[in-house]
């Protein structure tokens, strides 16, 4: 056993339990894994990894082999990197191609190859011109297939009743798939990787069924043209390919702590697909996912992210080699009067941010807590018909969101159809077609205009439940369509009222008759920037990301302003964003590194045990019985006993995890002869001699953390909370004048900052 | 004065002595403040500013006035970032408007206008046609002006000497001015920065007088045309910005810790205006510089960032709205294939990094121990004579470097007179001017191929000797220099090779006759990133910089490819890079994020007293006298004392402060009567009632700090290390089974680190 050696026993009292397993032949196999459901100690990790290292560098001068087997793990991180980048990019453009294909699916089917979506189909037909492009022959409605017949009012309402009919027939299998097969699929994801990767333990969130599962059920439900996004969810199925990647190398697939750190890369690998901006998805990762971020994790995930888009780029989707729907690219410069309206979006942005998680938090709560939870199925069925009924009938809202917002971004070219650009044309006016001048509008924005108010209404209302439903939803698209339909429309207001009074002075200067000083796409997208950072409170990676969508540094001012703004009206009016809004709702032990704790509370007030509760069980060195820690087992459902020199001095020793000395009894007693139920368990170095007929001791001193972390009972809480932030800890001993006097746990700490914040404490039920 | 009051000592206990003046109206001004050379308290920093918070947040309520100042005070840090971005970006622009002049002057002068550069000259000259604008009446050459020559060899004469002496005057003048009034002048500053940043007291490194004499000297120093660059120090100009800025606040003037987000913000800025990269700047300060960056950081920077760049381009001081000299567009696409030569500019640039670094260190150590280091100015001139008699003759190194990165990056268009793009044309070819295929080299590309290996050999070798001396001194620029013409020769050796045997197997795909296919202004620009990233070990933040730099996501694949090799080149001949190295050559104490301890070391092996040297110096709470106290302190050198129960016992009560003893004790002695050498000092909550004769007791528990840091011996040094790091600890006590039995500083763990590192663990000189 070697456990006799002195030096050994110190190399292995290091760290506490970690490289337990080199000495002992793994005798217990669970050792070192958590239960589902709680915190991992991230300095346990760390040690534990460590140690991994340590022996891995000191045999690789051994042999060749073992060198080699060496370097082999050290580039595993890359070699994880590189394949999550490529699934991820992979599955994001399959997604793309499948929702493309579906959506159209609900209004016809190319008759050359049914597999094609409208734009494919139609590009292969040669009989086109540009005028018509959306009309080929190939390409047929429903009622044309079925009834012969493209016009008239029959055809519109089987049309109508086949598009309501194909939606509820995607949303009825998604949610049973979801039901049926990976529960945890639902949702957008972000909430609880955010808890995952802050170091909590979810068996099954990034498994293998939720990765296929959330794949399949996001097609069909962005398809079933409900009111959500894939943004999200991509994410969630990013983490899930890093999960099943990590899970492939034991470098990660045995230490939670690095294992997250795969996550975090693949969390960026995710926003990079769906945005098509690296960059962003990096800074994603690091402000709004992430939570142990080294710098080497930096690096990877800006690798992971951009081989995803590269991966996405070369299957190119969207036909255009751009890796987003709504990449644009304007000719116009921005001017500073138009900073006002920036701002006022930027206004509605937090306002609709506020509004929104307001509404969505109390309508899931509500799911949560009344009947209403009980039916699942029916009330996707529901919210999906609601959404194809009232949907259809609006041009804005029948198609794609993000087909919608494309449009809504783009600036009106020359050749642009679009109702939205049926501006008046100049016809004595010859000029190069991306530079044309403010015009004024035309009947077909006017019919716009109305649309897109209906539109938006409808949007912000059903947003608000479907977020939450049992099925993937996403909620990056649907508040970017939010924003951009309001951005579009004050850009159209703004554009017409500088066209008919550029005379008046905040005009004067800048908006000559003849000149394009106005776009309304850049106010669509500056909208969108606002209303999705209000709703999520991103900053720096959303402006990144509307930089990367735009490709110029000239629009991050306005994007800035609105950001800016949007976040700090949202926050007037509470600090949380939808993310930590549902991870609160959920009751996640989440310790969030934004949160500034500013009360003048000491740890003395948060320890358990607290004045008139029973003092704190602990485990003495040397002078209980098997049967006595037993007992103590069994009665109390602490994760883990300080060990103290004895009952009357209190000194602390160490610390002893639960389900390790259960594991170890277990072990004790099947394996090792002598050890009975009143054998004295030891946690010293050296037991005593003990009289020859006395059962056999049971030395544990092995699995002993010998530095446990303590703070004295003066400590305050603001520094016991940015201890336990920085360090993960799971909990942490209290001490006065070196004699033990309590403990703390996450689980106390976030208890105390929700009742500081003058919040229920019993909404935190994990530890 | 309140102190008997139980509550009010509770909160005056709660974070040590951090709001202490509350309650003794600010009896000893220094109180909280540090000394020279010393490292900062990042927890007490913080404890501090969150009592402050605590105190304009309860005073707000009282009356509207309070009210508008804790907005204000709210708002101050945005104030703040603005001034920086605005004053840095300003800098930032007279600096490269000045330098363009200067660097002129030292050729010819402007007659219309002497205060015009030679390209503003040409600009205001009508007469010049497009392909003699380098020649305009006004702009006349030296020799023109004074002997009335333009050519032959005693003109040439003539302006070889006048371009020596302008440069020698240049450089003497920026010598004096930094040896006169600010030595802290010199150098690039960023190792320096790092080091403050990471917590670390150096008064006046960040002063006005460094900022302005920083600033003038670096026009000369670069003017003067030796090898070096501004980018670097223009990082130290913004944190001087911003230290004056904070200075202005008492929020950020009192607080070390605050007034250090402030400073990351500004090096943000810095690097901004350097590469006209806002993001790839904040990323750097990230990456790179800083230390502690929350968030709410990260936010602030950007937004600095971009205040800057909007300044600098309003200045426009290039004439073409772009940040940079170096902004870059290139039209063709790269291939597979040329991933080879892009890997092998990487191994050249991890190469020249290491080579850099060992003999730059080299240098710098010998010129710091041998007699070198007594003749600053000296070494300033004969290293300013050799450079200006050896640049001269090739016009490679004659211009600026920063013209010749740009020369060397830019794609060769039809337009282009340069001799590197006199290729011998197809005279038969009618092709749009931007997409010319390959052609044969003319004899000028031969001609400039040499003459850029001269210039490589000598950029080398000159570098390391200027890097280093006692004047503002960037690295950027020379690194990028040396890469872009290794990659400029290696572009146009694989251009001429595709073009002459474009049927080689690895050409036969994609580089058909009459193809543009090879653009050896990438291979410039991924080369200097290799060289680049071989000297600093930047990674994300190099890309990103680049990726501004082109505007493109298409090249970051050769960029990664690149900087990806050279990190791993240079780092497999030592880990640090040459901002580390010159921090370690200081001896400061800098204990860096990246480095990984991975030693099987205990607290025990590293906490002072060592085995066999005398016990640790204490206090005890409630036993010694003042004298015993002031007896203690002159004996001793120790920044604090442990405050235990007894001798005897050796319990741990708290921490106090020598800087803070010593002020109690000389305050009591003046101000409170009675108190006198053979008083008690008491450190408990009440002390007992004396004998009415006895000498008033001195009550210290105020500047007491109840919550000092402790570890067990047990504890792996791996984690001691990772709470210094990330906590910001001073000094940390190590305790077993609650008795007191060491202490761990700052200074004992990077000694510890350096040993265990097999360096000099006395080259960490400060605590």
């Amino acid at each position: 056993m070697g456990l006799e050696d002195p030096n050994m026993v110190n190399a292995g009292d290091m760290n506490g339990s970690g490289n337990l397993m080199d000495f002992l032949d793994e005798p217990f196999p669970d050792v070192g894994t958590y239960e589902d459901f709680h915190t991992i100690d991230w300095l346990r990790e760390k040690s534990r990894d460590t140690d991994r290292h340590r022996k891995i560098t000191s045999k690789s001068k051994e042999s060749i082999w073992e060198f080699i087997k060496s370097l082999l793990d050290a580039w595993s991180g890359w070699v994880v990197m590189l394949l999550i980048g490529l699934l991820a990019g992979t599955l994001a453009g399959v997604i793309d191609l499948a929702v493309d294909w579906m959506t159209d699916l609900k209004e016809g089917v190319c008759l050359s190859a049914f597999w094609y979506s409208h734009e494919q189909c139609c590009w292969t037909s040669n009989e086109t011109t540009f005028d018509d492009r959306d009309k080929c022959p190939q390409w047929q409605k429903w009622s044309e297939l079925l009834v012969n017949q493209s016009e008239g009012a029959s055809a519109y309402i089987l049309n109508y009743f086949l598009y309501i009919m194909w939606a509820l027939c995607f949303a009825f299998l998604a949610v049973s798939l979801v039901r049926v097969f990976a529960p945890y699929a639902c949702g957008s994801g972000i909430p609880e990787i955010k808890t995952i990767l802050s170091g909590f333990i979810i068996r099954g969130y990034l498994g293998k069924w939720t990765l296929l599962i959330k794949t399949v059920t996001l097609v069909l439900v962005v398809s079933s043209g409900l009111s959500l996004g894939k943004e999200g969810p991509l994410v969630h199925v990013a983490c899930c390919c890093g999960n099943f990647f990590s899970s492939l190398f034991s470098k990660y697939s045995k230490n939670e702590g690095k294992r997250r750190e795969v996550l975090s890369a693949a969390a960026a690998a995710g926003v990079s697909v769906a945005f098509g901006a690296p960059i962003g998805g990096v800074l994603f990762s690091l402000e709004e996912v992430s939570y142990y971020f080294p710098l080497k994790t930096l690096w990877r995930s800006f690798f992971a992210a951009l081989v995803a888009a590269f991966t996405l780029r070369s299957i190119n989707p969207f036909g255009n080699s751009r890796l987003v729907l709504f990449y644009v690219e304007y000719h116009t410069p921005w001017y500073m009067a138009e900073l006002f309206p920036f701002i006022l979006l930027g206004v509605f942005g937090g306002l609709w941010g506020t509004l929104f998680i307001r509404c969505n938090i109390a309508w899931c709560r509500r799911r949560k807590t009344t009947r209403l939870g009980k039916y699942p199925v029916l009330e996707v069925i529901v919210i999906t018909a609601i959404t194809a009924i009232i949907a259809y009938p609006n041009p804005y809202t029948r198609r794609s969101t993000s087909e919608l917002i494309s449009e809504l971004f783009n600036d009106c070219g020359a050749l642009e159809s679009s109702q939205l650009c049926d501006y008046i044309n100049d016809p004595n006016m010859t000029r190069p077609v991306d530079d044309i001048p403010d015009r004024p509008a035309g009947p077909g924005v006017y019919t716009a205009m109305w649309q897109l108010a209906l539109a938006l209404v409808f949007k912000i209302v059903i947003t608000i439940f479907t977020f939450g439903m049992k099925i993937p939803s996403g909620l990056f698209i649907p508040s970017m369509a939010v924003g951009a339909m309001a951005g579009r429309m004050v850009g159209i207001g703004v554009e017409q009222l500088a066209y008919h009074h550029h005379d008046w002075i905040i005009f004067r200067n800048w908006c000559r008759p003849g000149a394009d000083c106005v776009t309304p796409g850049l106010y669509a997208m500056v909208g969108a920037a606002a209303c999705l950072g209000g709703v999520t409170r991103m900053t720096v990676s959303l402006v990144v990301i509307m930089f990367e969508l735009t490709g110029g540094l000239e629009y991050i001012v306005p994007l800035m302003a609105a950001a800016v703004t949007s976040k700090w009206v949202a926050d007037a009016f509470g600090k949380e964003g939808i993310y930590e809004a549902h991870i609160h709702l959920n009751g996640y032990p989440f310790l969030d590194v934004k949160d500034e704790f500013t009360h003048r509370t000491l740890a003395t007030d948060v320890m358990r045990p607290r004045r008139g509760e029973a003092p704190l069980s602990v485990l003495t060195q040397d002078s209980m019985t098997v049967e006595d820690v037993e007992t103590l087992i069994k009665e109390t459902d602490y994760n883990g006993f300080p060990v103290v020199v004895s009952k009357d001095s209190e000194r602390l020793i160490g610390f002893a995890q639960r389900r390790e000395l259960i594991l170890a009894i277990k072990n004790a007693r099947q394996r090792q002869d002598g050890v009975v139920s009143n054998s004295i368990v030891y946690f010293t170095e050296d037991p005593p001699e003990l009289p020859p007929n006395s059962p056999h001791p049971l030395k544990l001193r092995r699995i002993l953390n010998l530095s446990p972390f303590t703070v004295t009972d003066h400590t305050p809480m603001e520094t016991v909370v940015d201890i336990f932030r920085k360090l993960g800890l799971r909990q942490c001993l209290v001490t006065r004048s070196g004699r033990l006097l309590g403990i703390i746990t996450k689980k106390d700490v976030l208890r105390h900052m929700a009742q500081m914040a003058n919040q229920d404490p019993e909404s935190i039920m994990f530890n």
